[in-house]
């Protein structure tokens, strides 16, 4: 069984829109609707759980009241019962692996909410890799140089650009790799450092996680430019179709 | 004295314009005149230098008349002859660099020609940490998590996102330190090593490069999306002045 997790945690606060970034209206829908009909329509998922709503932050009952709503709407046939979101992002994806409660040969897929250009084809491949590789994650090469800076704030080293990856979601792995990752970070202290995601702690298991090209457009809303690109994004790919 | 190199080499083909990209319509003028006003606007530069037109694209010529346009119907007073650009980023600027002949206590901007909405507070920031500290860079966080891949397309680290510079421009150094970094470079032949900036040639040359922020709008354009979201960019800084 391939399993989606879809992280809509946030609260809105680099937006500042007051609300979580991915209930925003884009087109006829909100963001979240999007990301999660890329999951309904590709025929490798069997079950798509978003996880919703920061406990710290005041809209979190209203988060809940947004995903029911996306769901009564667009009557997505293999949306389970959304799960409450924790403090950071990690924590959201445990509450929603806790709920799933997936058997060892199961494969869970991580998908930001905030990203709407997901597609059918990316979710596939990703998954055919952490079929064939035990985890996958994607991404694109960084548009810009990447430099690593010192404490005090000078350039360092230059990293090889062709060498890097600026990561995108969906990332997919194996249950019982991505549980013994979450039980090693646990144990030593990392499960919550900031700037790792889930095939990070993976790579830090040892495991094999193969990269699979995305594209620049499955852009992560997080400004209210984003936003504007998204619209003209999605215009573009209306005209295209 | 404080010179601005503008680097506009590039051929368009990321674009598929057919053309270079710094020679789009960017609301009323080319995106190289936005960037060319910057640097006359800034009370602290003295002459500003654009390296245009690629060798081995068929622009070349086209290139140079565009420049030449831009330049008679702004009226900028600060502008010099444009010099021809080399095959890569850095031959442009080694071009440059010759037609200027600064001294070494002059400091020399390096500037992108495809980032429209470098400021003047940006660029007098950069020059204010270059007078200080030899040398100064600018640049934001990477939105994106940023991997280390190996060769055979498999994660191999993650890098801790907030020790990360997304490198933007305008770069800036004493004339002395500059010839220094590119001289060591080209000796040890990495001067023309695929994403090096001059900035990685002085962090190499062990001179210290002071990291300014810059601001996420100061994007690079390099797709046609970012063409239309410069536009959007553009429309909204009008509208809030």
């Amino acid at each position: 069984m391939n399993h989606a997790l879809i992280v809509a945690g946030g609260t809105g606060s680099r937006m500042g829109l007051g609300y979580n970034k991915v209930f925003a209206q884009l087109g006829s829908e909100p963001v979240l609707a999007h990301v999660i009909r890329a999951f309904e329509r590709s025929a490798n998922i069997d079950s798509i759980t978003v996880v919703a709503g920061n406990p710290d932050a005041e809209t979190v009952d209203a988060d809940h009241g947004a995903v029911s709503e996306i769901a009564a709407r667009a009557g997505f046939s293999k949306l389970r019962p959304s799960v409450a979101g924790g403090s950071t992002r990690m924590q959201s994806v445990e509450n929603g692996l806790r709920a799933l409660a997936p058997s060892d040969e199961d494969v869970i897929l991580i998908q930001d909410g905030g990203r709407p250009f997901v597609s059918v084809e990316l979710i596939d491949r990703v998954l055919e890799a952490a079929d064939e590789f035990g985890a996958a994650v994607c991404g694109v090469r960084p548009k810009d140089s990447i430099q690593t800076i010192s404490a005090d704030g000078f350039v360092e080293r230059t990293h090889q650009r062709s060498a890097l990856l600026a990561v995108h979601t969906p990332a997919a792995a194996h249950w019982g790799l991505l549980r013994e990752a979450r039980e090693k970070a646990r144990n030593e202290g990392y499960l919550d450092a900031p700037g790792y995601e889930d095939s990070a702690l993976l790579a830090l298991l040892g495991a094999k996680v193969k990269v699979v090209p995305s594209f620049y457009e499955n852009i992560k809303i997080t400004s209210p430019e984003d936003l504007v690109l998204a619209e003209t994004l999605l215009n573009s790919r209306e005209e295209s179709c």
